[in-house]
């Protein structure tokens, strides 16, 4: 959906394009909502969104789908509604702005959208939006009303994280070879849609997913990808939508094992959390990113002892470390985890947390030659 | 350098390896700096260093060579001093760190090299280092004492900035043809000497330069650079090394006209400031980094007019804003350049600033469609 017809065509002369399945399916949803206004106009109702809620009291565990989802909670929005025509209005604005996206076969950023659709209302002083943090929420709105995925309205997230290892794909009619790809490695775009990425061949047995750059360039400096027959991924950080989406794919459609290398905190447990059972914030879309299966493959709070670390390398605890830590032993999928209130337990215990980073002080590539090769031959895995 | 001799060799039975040009060069400094200070002790003279000064005193535009360059201010750090003595230590400590690297042939990240070295001192309960911020201006002394790159060190930074576009490349064994990168492009990857990668055919006329990986995607799904046969980076901002250094390399090595498309506000200007002249922290680096004749393609302050922008798309200046604009107008390169003071006046004089994504509100593909090819049609750049 990200290629352009033509690179010569001009925008004003956009033709109505063959579209491929996935945005038959959103523009059907778009012109849908668009639809249902009109027609109650026309009946002489009043128009009205409901809008499915995103607050916290609408998110709740499904522990037989095992992740975050939303509930039934919807809220109107009125145009004959003082305090609500503004918000109506953008929800609307948001929707057609998409519309033009889908239909020009071009993608942008929340920043574009917002720069889009941004200008003086006519006949008045109003602006449709006054800063991103308007518009924001109201894609948000747009994507749970319409039950679509941001990627699928054209829009995309930020482009964070890397991938190397034995697979290969088609992103946008390229061939990509992820053996081959140097230092650097593959950029994961944003959007990983069937439609810009299709999955050709594969020996890989399981990914390995990292927290950080760093990591993931001793992990493909040493070719462990290579050695251990696996694709290596990394998130920088919280893994953004796209690496999620990436990894849900690989582990769906490929039937590939995940398993997460991340630091022995409560930012490394909640990482894991998001990749495991999805988040709060976007529980919508649990049910195309959340991995239940994903399992936690270090560091622990027993590796201090384990791997024999010196103090030195260890980081104590700030008050909000042990806050957050007692807040994720709390959650649903935690809370009845022996192992995991264990782990957690401990690092409280310990009063310190530790990077991966700090294996290093082991030797150099103590985390691919020895950690991480331990860890899968035991099968010593957080669940 | 970046390359494992053996996947199975285990860290502690490491061998001499026979070291690529580069590392020999980086491991005679390393050395020749223990040898002066054995042969100070030998000759019963207290042992010292004579670290280059990196403060703002010790900095200067060179307008012949056209970069940012340190003087020779130098600061002597000695064993025998109860003030110097532990900065001594640190220093030598990171060289001999960086030397296990170059020995084993491994990178590491400051991240890294920081829990590589961080222990307690023996007899004593003083740490080598109390945290980052503790080590990272001694990797900085070590790489101007040694007038060596972070890289030739092997210590990468940052990973940031992505390229596709009419080049192709040999990273680290593997070719690379960025011409067939997908949606998500080539990583550029934060090492990037001849040594790691080697350039081998590029059709390429020139090198669009844009700030942020939004505004690369838009070029990117236009299929931008091939329509103009030319190569496209971004540098997530503000450009880390391994951008800067890649865009030196293809400026220098294959000929190729820079061109920055960025923000017309004072961050913008400083990025290129940067590009261009070098930044006073990294001035050491300018001979590699810089590239005085890069040019800077937009936005500009003229173009709320002269693409008739809607005042909804501007973002009133700051005070900080203003401020960092005079300041940028004072530069040394700036301050006789008339064209870069009608910009910064017209900047103050519009009293707001605006975004590349700002031309969005034209049409999806404006800036790829008309304001970049018109820019490049007039040859209409800032110097």
């Amino acid at each position: 959906m990200a290629k352009k017809t033509s690179p010569t065509t001009s925008n004003t002369e956009v033709k109505k394009r063959k579209m491929n399945a996935t945005d038959q399916k959103t523009m059907a949803a778009l012109t849908g909502l668009a639809d249902e206004i009109v027609g109650a106009a026309e009946r002489g109702r009043a128009p009205h969104l409901d809008v499915p809620s995103r607050s916290l009291s609408n998110v709740r565990y499904n522990s037989t789908k095992r992740f975050i989802e939303m509930g039934n909670g919807k809220n109107r929005r009125e145009l004959f509604n003082l305090s609500q025509a503004k918000s109506y209005m953008q929800t609307v604005l948001v929707s057609s702005g998409c519309k033009q996206l889908i239909e020009e076969d071009k993608t942008t950023s929340i920043r574009g959208l917002y720069y889009l659709l941004k200008h003086t209302i006519e006949g008045a002083r109003e602006e449709t939006f006054d800063d991103q943090a308007d518009c924001d929420p109201v894609i948000e709105d747009v994507e749970v009303t319409l039950n679509t995925l941001r990627e699928e309205l054209h829009v995309y997230a930020s482009n964070r994280g890397s991938m190397v290892g034995n697979i290969t794909f088609i992103d946008s009619g390229d061939e990509i070879d992820c053996s081959r790809m140097g230092s650097g490695g593959y950029s994961i775009p944003s959007i990983v849609e069937p439609d810009i990425i299709q999955f050709k061949k594969s020996d890989a047995k399981f990914v390995l997913h990292v927290e950080k750059d760093t990591v993931w360039r001793r992990f493909n400096e040493d070719k462990f990808w290579r050695q251990h027959n696996c694709i290596l991924t990394h998130g920088g950080g919280q893994p953004p939508r796209g690496v999620r989406r990436l990894l849900h794919r690989l582990h769906n459609e490929l039937n590939l094992p995940v398993y997460c290398l991340l630091d022995n905190d409560p930012w490394g447990y909640y990482i894991y959390s998001v990749i495991k059972q999805g988040s709060i914030n976007l529980a919508y879309e649990s049910k195309r990113m959340a991995i239940p299966n994903a399992r936690y493959i270090g560091l622990r709070s027993k590796d201090y002892d384990r791997c024999n670390l010196s103090p030195s390398v260890t980081i104590a605890l700030s008050d909000t470390d042990i806050k957050r830590a007692k807040q994720i032993a709390s959650y649903p999928w935690f809370e009845k985890k022996k192992p995991w209130q264990k782990e957690i337990e401990q690092m409280l215990k310990n009063g310190f947390k530790l990077e991966v980073e700090a294996l290093i002080s082991k030797t150099i590539s103590y985390v691919t030659e020895e950690y991480v090769p331990a860890r899968l031959a035991e099968g010593d895995f957080l669940d």
